[in-house]
């Protein structure tokens, strides 16, 4: 699969800029590295010195990312009519820009006391939750949040949109609150009642299969089959094992995931494997040798980032004919607990809905409820409308509207997210954008390549992968999420093709 | 335990010097970690970025310690009498100022060819090895001696040394061949009658329970129950498996080690893991957190450093009294195929003596004849005396007298070891000096700490290593090699320790 149109045009100044960049992707990537490996291997006595490394590297990174040299070097490629009549370069170079104004705008005062409040909210929030104590997390919920609206100050809101957007456009550029609002109100209302539906439907599918007790290490064998099936390239990457899973685009040629194990409930390894896949074929499918770093071999945003793993979870993992290929292999190789379900058990087994307080464990169809939550919970905090002090009424007041539950504690509440203590304010509607953008590519994609998820039956998952690449994965950051969608699928984002995603597949299940 | 007195005077020019050494310290600890994963973890296809990232580090790192600022640092605090009167600030300016001398004799360009011809070699290396095809390796031997030869004119031979001593001395600080040819000479007369005695001996151990076939997961279990036994912790280090065992100290908190496994040969597997854990438990009791990145918190040599390995691994390691406390843990945690074996079966095993082709393979007494004639050898062609061409025909002589076989090939002759091809050359005299310094530590041990052997039998190691910790570890290079062992043991380095050590083991092992 060739690049995006490679860039034709070229100067020293170009070429030097690309020099400073590649450097910067070059510290960019061993913190990557040192990151992953935190999470996945290293000894708990290397924690202090580790922060120490990581700090390091990002003064080295900030440093050469906010140079004067690279201004001045950005600012010729930009006054050169040679180099910006070429797309491709242009496109860098608008990216570029984009980068080096938000990395100048933020004094380094406020990146160091952010990222020093985050690693120490973090250490509280952990001891916050696993003690259900809102009021430990209080002040450092309420650091955070200021800090956060310092930065977005910094940064500026963006033409016509409000403070929020700022930080929103850190995650998915381009993109304002109002530009959420306009798909998460009618996906909202279309919701809703759905998922009331399914409460009092008159059959359910069982999570039977998800109670066998399972062997670890044929575990491990499974999901490595799945994702190398899927196409995830395991000469260049890695599958390991961590608390909770993740995946990281660490370098050219290494692009690393975990997932999670338990006794039972094979499913939700499988599950949190593909998702993890999906961001993986992505990483491994962007120009990152031939534009090291710069924006041509980076990915978009976090949604279509997202819209990656939920396609490859949910519309490839959760659908009939993936599980008419997989039912036989799990059954041949997780033993002989699992012998007595067929297709349709697994099939039901993972498209059960039912409403939970946690939002990492929800169905494809309450899970936008939580992030509609939070993404309008952070925009009172932000815009100064609502106290730290009430977000835990708001919150349960929320839940209780929207999903018909009483959290019993915060620990099940406003304190479940990590998020808030990184100082990852601005980020939850990604999910729910990437949910969407999956849905609406899947209809594309099933026009555009024939029998598309027949052949998941047989285990056939290139030709959609070869679509991914050609359409979006090679471009890098050639096009925002908003061009892309219109380009790949003819329109803008919008809530219908998620609806019908999930209409025609939950009520054949719930007998609606 | 508290490390080396510690240093009572400081001054803001020493303060400032601290923070340099602070951040080339960590620097080295992050290209450590990269060079870490690489070894154990790293997909095949990251390969070539990761050489990017390993030199970006080496230049930064490079830039940091042989900056002017750590130049004229380190002259304002040398000539500062309120530091210098202290003893241990003086050591570590002593140490600081010979890494700074040598760093900075180096060229650049020196450092980076032979950087390059490392990476570029040891590619060579192994396809010459697997092809047993010498005359392909030899232009690049040629060159790997070449620019040896380059660098220790760039570093300058000791007073009263001959060139290669420059190149000895990176790896021996303060130690010349001289010093080394006066150890060696005897400790091969006294070997070698040794040697041909056990080879017409009436009597010979079996190597009967290494033929055993044993599940590799229990290997696993059992050599991190015998190197947490030794000291090992786990809370601040990490055993993973690779082709060749090594150990790392990659930061404070965080030392790792490799073993390997093969389905028979499981105390080929445990004596490496007790090498390593010797390392490792070296590396765990430096002060590295109170000293970063400072000479005070770093190890001494290489040959003190394998004094600790095979101190472990050998007179730890290969004594009857480990095997009494081990042979039941063997038995009752690698299955029913061992069961026949007794205490004395297990110890004879791991003391079989008998000549091989491969270094690595070689017995405690053979080893040293290896090593003396990669010693001889590199004198040799850094002095001209030899040419390269020549090097197969001298080896096989050479293995033909000394153990009496003839080299087959030249894949197990010339060609085995890897040091050359990354230009570690003058390296290898560690090994045999590591050996005989901890022969020698190991009766002052016996004599300083009631009972140390006896107490192997009940699983009790904590007295030795905390001999070790108080009079090696905590003082970091606090001493030298030379004065740490006049300092330990009241005499100066000599072949008899460790004669002793074998003759009394092997004699009655062989009915002699």
């Amino acid at each position: 699969m060739p690049t995006t149109e490679a860039p034709a045009a070229t100067s020293a100044a170009y070429a030097d800029l690309c020099a400073l960049l590649r450097e910067a992707g070059t510290i960019d990537s061993i913190a990557r590295l040192c990151s992953w490996d935190q999470e996945t291997d290293m000894p708990p006595k290397a924690a202090a010195f580790r922060a120490e490394e990581l700090a390091l590297l990002s003064r080295l990174g900030h440093e050469r990312l906010t140079s004067p040299r690279l201004g001045d070097l950005l600012a010729e490629c930009e006054a050169d009519a040679n180099l910006t009549a070429d797309a491709a370069v242009a496109a860098n170079l608008r990216e570029i820009r984009r980068d080096y104004d938000k990395a100048t705008r933020l004094p380094a005062d406020l990146v160091a006391e952010i990222a020093e409040t985050a690693s120490r909210a973090m250490e509280v929030w952990k001891e916050a939750r696993s003690a259900s104590d809102f009021a430990l997390f209080r002040p450092w919920l309420e650091k955070s949040f200021g800090l956060a609206r310092r930065k977005a100050e910094c940064l500026g809101a963006p033409a016509g949109g409000v403070l929020y957007d700022a930080l929103l456009d850190e995650y998915e550029p381009g993109v304002t609150s109002a530009d959420v609002e306009r798909v998460f109100g009618p996906l909202r209302e279309a919701l809703t009642p759905l998922i009331a539906e399914i409460a009092s439907a008159p059959t359910r599918p069982s999570r039977a299969p998800d109670e066998v007790k399972v062997d670890r290490a044929a575990q491990v064998e499974l999901n490595k089959h799945a994702a190398a099936a899927l196409g995830f390239d395991f000469s260049a990457g890695r599958l390991a094992v961590s608390t909770h899973p993740f995946s990281e685009g660490l370098a050219p040629g290494d692009t690393r995931m975990t997932t999670r194990y338990f006794d039972d409930r094979f499913t939700d390894s499988l599950a949190a494997t593909l998702h993890e896949t999906g961001h993986s074929l992505y990483e491994q499918g962007l120009p990152k040798a031939e534009f090291p770093g710069q924006p041509l071999g980076r990915y978009i945003s976090l949604g279509v980032h997202e819209s990656q793993s939920r396609l490859w979870e949910n519309q490839v993992g959760r659908s009939r004919p993936f599980w008419e290929w997989m039912a036989p292999i799990v059954k041949d190789r997780l033993g002989p607990g699992l012998a007595r379900f067929g297709v349709d058990d697994f099939y039901g087994c993972v498209n059960v809905v039912e409403p939970t307080f946690i939002r990492v464990e929800a169905d494809e169809a309450t899970y936008h409820l939580h992030v509609m939550m939070r993404f309008d919970l952070e925009r009172l905090l932000i815009a100064g409308d609502l106290a730290v002090a009430d977000v835990p009424g708001w919150w349960n007041a929320r839940i209780k509207a929207d999903l018909g539950l009483s959290v019993p504690d915060d620990a099940r509440g406003c304190l479940q997210d990590i998020h808030w203590s990184m100082g990852a304010i601005g980020y939850f509607a990604t999910y729910s954008l990437g949910s969407l953008l999956a849905a609406q590519m899947w209809e594309t994609a099933q026009r555009a390549i024939p029998g598309v998820e027949a052949g998941f039956a047989r285990g056939r998952f290139a030709p959609l992968l070869d679509w991914l690449r050609e359409h979006i994965h090679r471009h890098g950051r050639r096009f925002t999420s908003a061009q892309l969608t219109e380009r790949l699928t003819g329109a803008p984002l919008s809530h219908e093709p998620l609806m019908r995603y999930l209409e025609s597949k939950l009520r054949p299940l719930y007998g609606l």
